[in-house]
């Protein structure tokens, strides 16, 4: 099920290759039909809006926008486990990302110049949760949480009805506990489109965040620049750092956890021994019996996943690197040393108790982390994604005066004389 | 040349309206060609490079890459003045970039958990220069500066080649100082997708910066990621708020100083006084004679430029936010005031002795702005945008133990068995 190849060979390059090549082009079919999508909305609002409904999720809901009421019921009525997990998980990624938060400097200097720098949330952020079997509660905390601590006014969620013209009840408790201002009952390219440009029903945001198809990721890629969005999210990967020390019953398990999110996802094990690579082989097809999604996981594992076993630990680190997984476990006998060496990654697992899925749910930091090799320059979903900065200048005459010289200099030097004009009308 | 309107009239929503009409769609046509040129660089690498640099720019250079000694002869050679401008305008940009660097954080726990967040520069970034008269050396000072302060191992400048084949020296002098590691003579969407995919002569980048033509801009768009990029800029804008104590003389210079960028640049005035707008509109008439790139002014004035005159300050604060502008000039009695108020633009620029010039060229925040109304949610370029976030998160066996059942019930909730299975096999 899970290749077995060796560092540096053939097989190897063919498996880093094939990992790559899963973030493919940009479908033009799809941009095609989501250009359309886009557009109508711009023009028609609310008609096109529930034009695409009625077509895409086969009919209207009776009202778009879920009530406060309906939200406040989900809480009540949801079981007792799930919402107190929930406000554990919520507790923890709160304390996190509140340590990320900065604050607005100001710098006012001896000649009485001043300077600043203004950090505030974005006024309206518009939340996408995808409906079906990927209607996930995890992912509006990891959403929601964030923006809120930024300081976000208002969050926005869109989420497409279910077959019973309703939301899904999972979904409307986390947004219960979060704190999500408004939730309406749309989905794909439309309600995208919808959050950016408004609608007479759905208010225009600043930035849009969350996970979604094809449809829903062209979407946010063309309205770049309208409103911001979140990072472009490739299928998930995790890349495992084994040594021998490590639990080959336990690396079974953490691979096959990522491997079940879909066939294009990706479970790499990179280990310096050949020992744990076989027992890690043989735990995989005891294991992957058990579970409910083993077609998923052996579709993805002999397609994207694999075992390089490395002749050193320092081939195994680079390797690491270059491939720049989205999740990077490490169950090495000293895992904090490997903290610094390690590039490029989403998050850091660090240990035999730190399972990927600790990270996804429950831990506190984000589980919205760069894909497909984008770790070496993307950066975890995190409060910065929610703010917006303002700089601020203040001069007095005086040092302005003192900055003349240099500032006409530097304009006449690059041929705008209307930029020296401006200082030497002062003076 | 520059229209009075009134605030809330026809005329001024049309002012608006024309303002957004320069950030306009994608265009085809020039995506055709930029997909083309960066599939076949990605595909043939220099070869590619070599043949679009011979058709765009005329001839190949006698060498790609310009030599250490070139780069410090440009410094040796260069004016005083210029030189000496520069350094005082490093100084203070190096000195307000310092403030925003932040530290990685760790948080060690009572029960050994143990989370962190570390920050690091990226490995090698691409500064886009443009060549001809866009070759700004403030530019390069504003995009390198921060990047190293970021700790990226390594700037790589790209450039077209001048008429000579050479480097445009004032680039190469701003290089220099700035500590540019390498600079390569290419231009075009070509060096966009040399640094982004490399090729056997430009190394691969992980994030380009840097502003460019429509060539440059879509490439990089197109690009986004293969690496990351900065902001994708607009026709640039002031807008400057002015009440019965500015100085008119002061606020048409200021207002042409924009102006003459580009004749999409739109300069805007917002005053509570009709005879402050009066004048200034004089001042236009009289000041723009004198300047060199006066034709530009005068068609960019009346196109997007206007004065509004507003009932109230809070009506013409309104505005301003509804605008949100790259550069805010704020010439009220008490600027600061204004600080908290003004929710949406790139620098603010406060009192009589603040010219955007000073911020453009000397004063030590950022140049780089949101342009086009994207200061809603974009942020001034900074060393956040030259970092890369991991987190890392290390649990004990008897941490994990205690949030076990959590983590089950959000997983089997979410329907995700191979994720509750990595938590059960360890107990």
């Amino acid at each position: 099920m899970l290749p077995i190849v060796t560092a540096n060979g053939k097989d190897e390059r063919e498996l880093l290759g094939a990992l790559r090549s899963r973030s493919g082009e940009v479908d033009r079919k799809v941009t095609a039909v989501v250009s359309e999508i886009i557009e109508n909305v711009r023009l028609k609002g609310d008609e096109a809006v529930n034009e695409y409904t009625l077509k895409f999720d086969g009919k209207l809901p009776p009202a778009i926008e879920v009530s406060r009421e309906e939200i406040n019921d989900a809480l009540t009525n949801a079981d007792e486990n799930f919402v107190s997990a929930l406000l554990n998980a919520q507790e923890n990624i709160a304390d996190f990302h509140n340590r990320q938060k900065h604050q607005s400097f100001i710098d006012p200097k001896e000649n009485g110049v001043i300077l600043g720098q203004r950090i505030r949330g974005l006024e309206r952020v518009g939340l996408y949760v995808p409906g079906g079997t990927a209607a996930y509660p995890s992912s509006v905390l990891m959403n929601a949480i964030p923006a809120k601590i930024a300081g976000v006014k208002e969050i926005v969620m869109v989420t497409p009805p279910t077959k019973e013209g309703k939301a899904n009840p999972d979904i409307l408790v986390a947004a219960a506990i979060c704190g999500v201002d408004r939730v309406f009952l749309l989905g794909g390219a439309q309600a995208v489109a919808a959050l950016a440009y408004g609608t007479e029903t759905v208010p225009k945001v600043d930035k849009i965040v969350g996970p979604g198809n094809i449809y829903v990721a062209t979407a946010k890629k063309l309205l770049y620049g309208v409103v911001d969005i979140d990072m472009i999210a490739g299928p998930s990967e995790i890349l495992v750092l084994a040594d021998e020390t490590a639990e080959p019953k336990y690396l079974a398990a953490d691979l096959m956890s990522q491997a079940e999110h879909d066939v294009l996802a990706s479970a790499i094990m990179v280990t310096t021994s050949r020992k744990i690579a076989d027992e890690t082989a043989k735990e995989l097809e005891r294991q992957v019996e058990t579970l409910s999604r083993k077609e998923i996981i052996k579709k993805s594992l002999s397609e994207f996943g694999g075992i390089i076993v490395c002749e050193t630990v320092d081939e195994a680190v680079t390797l690491a690197n270059e491939i720049a997984p989205e999740h990077l476990e490490v169950m090495m006998e000293n895992p904090f040393e490997y903290i610094g060496k390690l590039d490029n990654a989403g998050s850091i697992f660090l240990g035999k108790y730190a399972p990927e899925p600790l990270g996804d749910y429950y831990a506190g930091p984000n589980h919205v982390l760069p894909t497909s090799g984008t770790a070496r320059f993307f950066s975890p979903l995190s409060v910065d994604a929610f703010v917006k900065k303002v700089s601020y200048i203040y001069y007095t005459e005086d040092a302005l005066r003192e900055a003349s010289g240099d500032i006409v200099t530097l304009a006449e030097k690059e041929g705008l004389t209307a930029h020296a004009n401006s200082i030497k009308v002062r003076f």
